[in-house]
């Protein structure tokens, strides 16, 4: 839910690359500009816990941990997929979080207009690469929303099944949260089955351990 | 400096994964428990600090971020790069790190078997994986530890370069440590010469402004 300064207009560098040298080519001036704006993405939380420490998860320990499971579990993908689109789908896929903050799986109001507030950011924070770059990027994300390739679902479903890792391994963690159910939770992870059919039986599995468990309620 | 568990002979499990089911295919529960474990390297903090807020940076946010360098700044590598061998350099590089911490660039004593300590943790987390996965991030480490390739080089250099921006973000940040000079510092990142010339270029103007800023002390 957090985000660092959303809808601000204005933008506060975190870098000011261009105090280093008046020498510096305008094109790296505006690359660097980008990776130190993106340094952010480290400050987004998510809500779903780690498996490691007791603290929330951020964006960017999300993405890379979305690139490691994009390198060991890509031979269950559905359809043939390419490896390099796919990790560059999973890596940038949340950077418009920066300007949009995340948005809960099970937050209705908020899902309502977040395609439109992540547009928006996409398009202020994509404007800082070079243009080349800038529609490299936006085309990648755009890939990665509209799911239209093997790749995009693969990425997908290795976003929404990495939370469900983590949540079994807090004994249910936000699944334990009111309004969340089994039957809720299927519709909203779904997608894993277009990625990796095999992921979705895996998915299945952990629900019935879940609902075994106690830590997340059954509607039927 | 902080290891999770530093040399530590067994392993307490992050996820029970052979809990959830009794039906899930062994190769399937070793890439599991591989993609729990690794959860870990959220936890390994490095000494650079972040840009976007006051707090130290860990490895994951840190693997990440180099990904996005090399999406971004390829153009630059000395010789033609493959992407997706280069991202997984950099996704990986560190993994090590969850048994034998991280090794300050200016702790020579830690530096000395810094190698020997890292090929451990290597033959320990990767051994978790089903054995040709192993094998392939093992090479992967291996590649970029050796430095052999033009994706290694270009992948380390990525690795030099990101705390330097990060450094300069914070006026200085661990530069103004004590031991530190900016020959001593040029000889410990100079590595980013043969990945990239013009990322070298970058580099010495960086060093320039920290001197003139006092952020780095100059032996000359």
């Amino acid at each position: 839910m957090e985000a660092v300064h959303p809808g601000s207009g204005t933008r506060d560098e975190l870098l000011d690359v261009t105090g280093i040298s008046p020498d510096l080519p305008s094109r790296l001036v505006r690359q660097l500009e980008f990776i130190a704006e993106i340094d952010r993405l480290k400050t987004v939380l998510r809500l779903s816990p780690l498996l490691a420490v007791d603290r929330r998860e951020n964006d960017a320990e999300h993405s890379w941990h979305l690139a490691l499971m994009v390198l060991v579990l890509a031979e269950y993908a559905a359809e043939r997929i390419d490896i390099e689109r796919t990790l560059k789908l999973v890596l940038i896929h949340d950077l418009v979080e920066i300007y949009a903050g995340d948005t809960c799986l099970f937050d209705d109001a908020a899902k309502a207009d977040q395609h439109e507030r992540e547009a928006v950011a996409a398009g202020k924070l994509f404007a800082l690469l070079p243009s080349d770059q800038g529609a490299h990027f936006r085309a990648l994300w755009d890939e990665f929303e509209s799911l239209t390739t093997a790749e995009a679902k693969f990425a997908k479903a290795m976003d929404r099944l990495q939370p469900l890792l983590l949540n079994v391994g807090n004994a249910g963690g936000t699944w334990r949260a009111p309004g969340v159910t089994e039957e809720r939770l299927r519709q909203r992870t779904s997608l894993i089955a277009d990625g990796s059919p095999q992921l979705w039986d895996l998915t299945e599995k952990l629900f019935a351990f879940g609902v075994r468990e106690g830590w997340l309620k059954n509607d039927s």
